[in-house]
């Protein structure tokens, strides 16, 4: 299973940024768009749990516009394998925060409909506790 | 491209059980087995966002041995697509906290070496803030 082939990793690239240039613009057909529409499909972000298609549209639709979280990129990682699995991990400095936000996707290409984010998660690293 | 074909879950969920109890024993082997070996395996954890295998592998070594953070599972759902691809996502009470925690991983059944973890991110959900 070939890992990163070029044409593969800028095929998700494009798709990607689209998204996140959807989230700012908070674009829900975009948003909606990107996920797969299925009851499996599950968004783990910051203040809430998403579970299946139709919750995670609910709560795109419920929020708020604005220029969101992302102050700048720390680090982003887009990886193929083959030509129908990726996962992209992104790490963040984030607004109002002094940790690093992070966001993985699972993209799978489907046949039919092509790329989806099949899972997803964002969170906030928490800094290490004194033990 | 088959949902949740049955033998398949049973596989990955039986990967998955085995990862769980390493990481109640902290058993670095079996942990670092279930990893990708590869420089390109991201694993977002609570506290610390480790890239590629030798830092993940960095982190089990330091783990600190005990019952862990898990007290009980809120919602385990294991989704694959066709024979090679899984996302595993759980949802749990956390010990000491009020919010639950969640995890997710994303595996491949690789050639040759089998079923990996290529990417995985553990959190604490947040609780939303009073707009």
């Amino acid at each position: 299973m070939e890992v990163n082939i070029p044409e593969v990793v800028e095929e998700v690239r494009a798709l990607f940024e689209r998204y996140e240039q959807a989230l700012i613009d908070k674009n829900v057909d975009v948003l909606d768009a990107t996920f797969w529409n299925s009851p499996h499909t599950i968004r783990y972000a910051i203040h809430e749990n998403g579970y299946g298609f139709d919750e995670i549209h609910a709560h795109r639709v419920r929020r708020p516009p604005g220029p969101g979280i992302k102050l700048a990129r720390r680090r982003l990682v887009i990886t193929t394998l083959g030509r129908d699995i990726a996962t992209v991990n992104l790490e963040f400095d984030m607004r109002g925060r002094d940790m690093p936000g992070r966001q993985s996707q699972t993209w799978v290409r489907l046949p039919e409909v092509g790329w989806k984010v099949v899972s997803a998660h964002v969170s906030v690293t928490e800094a290490t506790p004194a033990y």
